[in-house]
């Protein structure tokens, strides 16, 4: 088969699963909205939901204009006058950067919304369906989820191909390695939305949460949920723009910037590959995109094996989908490899293996590295083991040892994540530099690792939007006293989509570090392209040379690395004073109410919901405003002030900053939310055996840790993903205005 | 002047400051002890005290043997084997090390000891003299605390010089170049001792501090140091054996590292300067312990101007002796380096100005280093400022907004760390870069500022022992009974004395980042030294080469980055897991002899206090075991597996993540502690302005975050500032076995 003949499925592949993900929805849609009372608190989940969602996107859009419009002058300036460049590439090369970064931008923005929109309709028919059926009710949540996972991963498939097509593909820029170069625009402006998405969404979703209990769980008395609270809604609706619409840019951010490291690399391979005999430059340059569409084709197929019976852990039947499309991927990943690495003139890999099974096996590595995660989080947030009981035990002493036992726990678990992320990197590229093809092959076998464990994103992004949909169909069931069969169901869907979602966190921590190494490579390459350049012009000396190394003993990139491990703390410890402000504006807000209504206690008077949701809204809008300032203007002052290798620096020590500092939020956060629920569940018991169950000193001790795990888990440590892909794309296009 | 007639200062300095500290010992011995009631109380504490050093130090010294042993053993395979030597060189290298290695923690010990015989004398007759006069309490324990100050840097002084001359001195080793790093092992021996003082020490004090207080405070009611709770006495030891034992093991190391690194620098400086015509390689070699001994006799003039009136605030009677030590440390820099740097043959810096001028520039930098730290410390540990307001007022609505508040600012805190450290990096290397000895004159640089900062060590280490002497002195009046006078004045020293605890740690967080950026220009020289060895040896070609840089980009150097900020990470959460276990055992112990003896609450029957302090001594030791073995492992087993190159990268990067954590930690605690105490001096309060003091909610969840700050400042903060030089100590002595 013709290695080249292959890169002609990522089309098709790109629309199909856009289809696909267009009959899910529709599928989600016709399905019924059950009483009433559900519509209508569903309906005033949703119109929350959409104020926010256009005031929020409306300012992210402002802000993404005014981003493109900064680096089209940005690049025009410097690439017409510092890199010698007499003729108008400077302007052409500025224009398509501004544009590649508006499409990657509204890309992302299409991706939240839509998601958005689909699952803040899916929650209230999932209450409907529980009401029959716990595996109607998982497929409706687990398809409504998936409306974003597809369109997710497709439109950045397809985003990335267009661009690189519209820039005249291999023919495009002065030469094939070049041509990748031409869309990393796009992946800054999806790692743009992206952050302030996952900011925005997650301060509102914390602030309301923690405000709301604070005035109706402590100071009032009333359960969660309870219609009483005039913050509920803003709770409810925080659900869908944080988890979901931020998780999902989130991804799309990765598998965007994934695509294009790969891309980038790809290029360099292939100079390699060509002198080495290989005929086809298609088969480095596309090979990632190739890879992706598969992944796409093996997780619509796993989508018709979510089923199973009603007696069964719904977490099973997740779980079978997932293996599903694990083991889809391996094997179209050995058909991908071998059709499209086959063809080596004369290059095979160590000991006369092929090449092609090299770069399978790291491929696998991804894979593995993926189920890992899965298990390694399910470890550290599950009740089941060790470090949630340990925690749980620790309650009994006040919420004091709560605490220091829940950031022990939280420590503790970058030991195996550091050392899985290391192994993979270290497996990956071992495989790659065997293959046939020296160093350059070893970043390129990391690269096929993080292909590999991209390839189930769209599954896992399905996943992750159970999560919301589920915890939203609970509240609606609540809210409008739906019989106890649906709440019990939607209470079982509830505590899975709460695993679900941490699993997507140590899934996208995960692939951000992987990701990011593919992009350190990249930023290299790019900053050789245009010393070279110099050198060519004459601006630069030859003895100057072109950066063989990131020198950490240089004092430059020993401040920069320190400017970037502390960046990681700053910029979380003002994410996590957002949520505090804004929480505070929900609080002084919900206790004006129930002091200004005495009606609201006794069920007389309704609350004024949409209040709070603007107050939220208008709050969390201003409050992002500063760790994204923060995020942005970071790496181009280091870069203006130290230099382009100590931006390099900047880059790598701040992803392995952010991905520790992310895994203790994250684990953290979720640790102490399930020692709550494990303690709630009755298995906590005194020396005399007594349970210690809720309304116990116990469980007030781990309602504390769980409050403080949430701006961790949920704002600050998803923030962290962001910002280490952001760092990455944003260096990438702006290295020309670091070399003097 | 000649030039090397300075280095002759050395050694009557070094043994004037020894005997000065004898005079202080004697002048505190003979003070009167106070009541008798006051005597008794002291006893008990002494004989925890020596119960706990007699332990701890007994364990200590048969780990370090067994290290002598170890070290012994692989210098001499490694250097006879690899290293191509076929002489008894390698046999002889090793006994060296091996020895250098046991004298290094036999000071550390001795100095521990000694401080700390000090120091648990020096309580009661603060206490006594409380009941007299502010200024003769404040001069009685500045006095005690400066016996640790002067043995830590006089014998760090001492030792180096002594090693250095037995072996040889300039003559001794194969060329000058090679001669400091002789006495690595002595640096490494410092820090093995440090690694495990502090970690015993610090479990220890927050273990017994933590434990008491939750059953005392808490579940009996009791207040703080009553005597009926059998935990007291262990608390009242802990203050000793981690505040005082812990920080002098941490800055002997600090002293001792900064020494050997700036001659190992030195002696390259030499090599350049020698071609260019300087004559005398002293001049750079002893420069630092020159700095060194002139700092010791700043330092002893300032001892006597730490007078004032009794009405005036304590602190501002300490921080003129600070000022009056800052003042003549630069004044006799600015001597020392137009001596020693003077008589350039031929070679001037930059516009003409002397190179001496510069290196006087870095060394100011260092000295402003460490005020600027003093500043940003009292910022954010102090009530009157920003950071511990928001905390109290956090504390408003509760524990978890108080702990959340927290957090935000210990992480906030990194900014301005490491915005300093970068700024006194950067300084101080382009004010060394442009003396006319170029880049290497750069690092250089650095290490002269490293030398500014520590000239006040001594001052600053009696400042800090101050703090546990005072803590001890109330809480001695406390459990005595003493008059309301003495208990009033002993008050005002304790806060004065938390100030200055936190003062020293910031301190010596900045003194560790600087002086490790030395280290790692020893290490990288250090193998290169071998390297070329090799090279010579025909074992390894020229086109190998030399270490150049340390290269981020390696997947291996990337990894091993990875490593070493999980590192800090993993050994932060055993460090405070162990301080639970402890605590956990001293909880069960204090709650059975309530249990079983009932006339201690009627003050009937004397708890059993030994057996507390006993249980917690045995505790300690365990539970350092297990974060002291890590610690030590990991650069091993980094080293073996990936690499010379990697070690260098997990240095680096562990250095940042290390300083940053412990910043964080430090912080964070100082900032929770201080927000109770506002609390509790009356400063919070309600939205109708009513005092929201002692007994309140909003107390109570100020309390939370101070127990929790425990284990993160005295504990897990303090053994990260260790590790870091650890880490640097052990890669250097043992870079000769990740060379392949």
């Amino acid at each position: 088969m013709d290695p080249s003949s292959l890169q002609l499925i990522i089309l098709p592949a790109g629309l199909i699963a856009v289809a696909f993900a267009l009959f899910l929805a529709r599928d989600v849609l016709r399905r019924d909205t059950g009483t009433q009372a559900m519509q209508d608190v569903a309906a005033t989940i949703y119109e929350g939901a959409i104020a926010f969602i256009k005031r929020q996107y409306t300012t992210i859009g402002v802000l993404a204009l005014v981003g493109a419009v900064v680096i089209f002058v940005l690049i025009t300036l410097v690439e017409t006058t510092a890199v010698a460049d007499t003729s108008h590439v400077g302007v052409d090369l500025g224009l398509r950067t501004g544009f590649a970064f508006l499409i990657g931008a509204a890309c992302s923005m299409a991706c939240g919304i839509i998601g958005m929109l689909v699952s803040v309709r899916a929650n209230v028919r999932v209450a409907s369906a529980a009401r029959r059926s716990l595996v109607e009710a998982v497929q409706v949540a687990m398809r409504g989820g998936a409306v974003s996972g597809f369109l997710v991963v497709s439109l950045s498939l397809l985003g990335v191909w267009s661009i690189f097509a519209i820039n005249g593909g291999l023919a495009g820029g002065q030469n094939t390695h070049d041509a990748p170069f031409l869309i990393v625009g796009y992946g800054f402006g999806a790692s743009f939305v992206a952050l302030f998405a996952q900011l925005g969404g997650g301060i509102y979703t914390k602030a309301a949460d923690v405000g709301s209990d604070l005035v109706g769980k402590i100071e009032k008395g009333i359960p969660e949920d309870d219609p009483r609270n005039a913050g509920v809604i803003a709770d409810l609706v925080g659900d869908n723009v944080g988890d979901c619409a931020g998780r999902g840019a989130d991804l799309f951010e990765s598998t965007a910037a994934e695509n294009i490291g790969a891309m980038i690399l790809g290029g360099g391979v292939y100079l390699l590959a060509q002198k080495a005999g290989w005929p086809s430059p298609e088969s480095w340059i596309f090979f990632p995109l190739v890879v992706r569409a598969f992944g796409l084709l093996s997780t619509i197929v796993a989508m018709f094996f979510i089923r199973g019976s009603e007696t069964e852990n719904p977490m099973n039947i997740l779980n079978r989908g997932y293996w599903v499309t694990t083991i889809l991927s391996a094997i179209s990943l050995a058909f991908v490899t071998n059709v499209m690495m086959q063809t080596a003139g004369g290059v095979t890999g160590d000991n006369g293996i092929p090449t092609w099974v090299y770069f399978f096996g790291s491929g696998v590595v991804g894979l593995a590295t993926s189920i890992a995660f899965v298990y390694i989080t399910q470890y550290y947030t599950a009740g089941s083991f060790r470090p949630v009981r340990e925690i749980a035990e620790a309650s009994r002493t006040g919420p004091a040892t709560n605490i220091i036992s829940g950031m022990s726990v939280g420590f503790e678990t970058t030991l195996v994540t550091a050392v899985t992320i290391g192994i993979a990197l270290l497996a990956s590229n071992w495989l790659g530099a065997h293959s046939g093809l020296g160093s350059v092959g070893g970043i390129f076998g990391t690269a096929v690792a993080t292909m590999g464990m991209l390839m189930t994103t769209a599954y896992v992004l399905a996943m992750d939007t159970f999560g919301p949909i589920t915890d939203n169909a609970g509240g609606i069931a609540e809210f409008s006293r739906a019989e106890a069969g649906a709440r019990e169901i939607t209470d079982r869907l509830d505590a899975v989509g709460n695993t679900t979602k941490a699993l997507t966190k140590g899934y996208a921590i995960a692939s951000a570090s992987l990701a990011a190494f593919l992009l350190f490579s990249a930023y290299i390459d790019k900053v050789n392209l245009i010393l070279q350049r110099q050198i060519d012009a004459g601006t630069r000396t030859v003895q100057q040379g072109l950066m063989t190394s990131v020198n950490l003993a240089d004092v430059n990139v020993f401040v920069a690395a320190l400017i970037a491990a502390m960046l990681v703390y700053f910029f979380s410890s003002l994410a996590i004073r957002a949520v505090g402000t804004t929480a505070g504006a929900i609080i002084f807000e919900v206790r004006r109410q129930f002091r200004e209504m005495p009606g609201i206690m006794t069920y007389e008077q309704k609350p004024d919901y949409a209040r709070v949701v603007d107050i939220t809204t208008r709050a969390a809008l201003r409050e992002m405003m500063l760790p994204g300032a923060v995020a942005v203007a970071t790496p181009i002052i280091v870069g203006l002030l130290l230099g382009y290798q100590a931006v390099a620096g900047l880059l790598m020590v701040g992803t392995i900053a952010g991905v520790l500092l992310a895994t203790v939020l994250n684990n953290g956060g979720g640790a102490w939310d399930n020692a709550k629920k494990y303690i709630e569940s009755g298995h906590l018991k005194d020396d005399e055996g007594n349970v210690l169950g809720k309304g116990s000193d116990a469980h007030a001790a781990a309602v504390v840790g769980d409050t403080v795990g949430d701006p961790f888990k949920d704002t600050a440590g998803p923030s962290l993903h962001v910002l280490v892909k952001l760092l990455a794309t944003i260096t990438l296009v702006l290295a020309p205005l670091f070399i003097r």
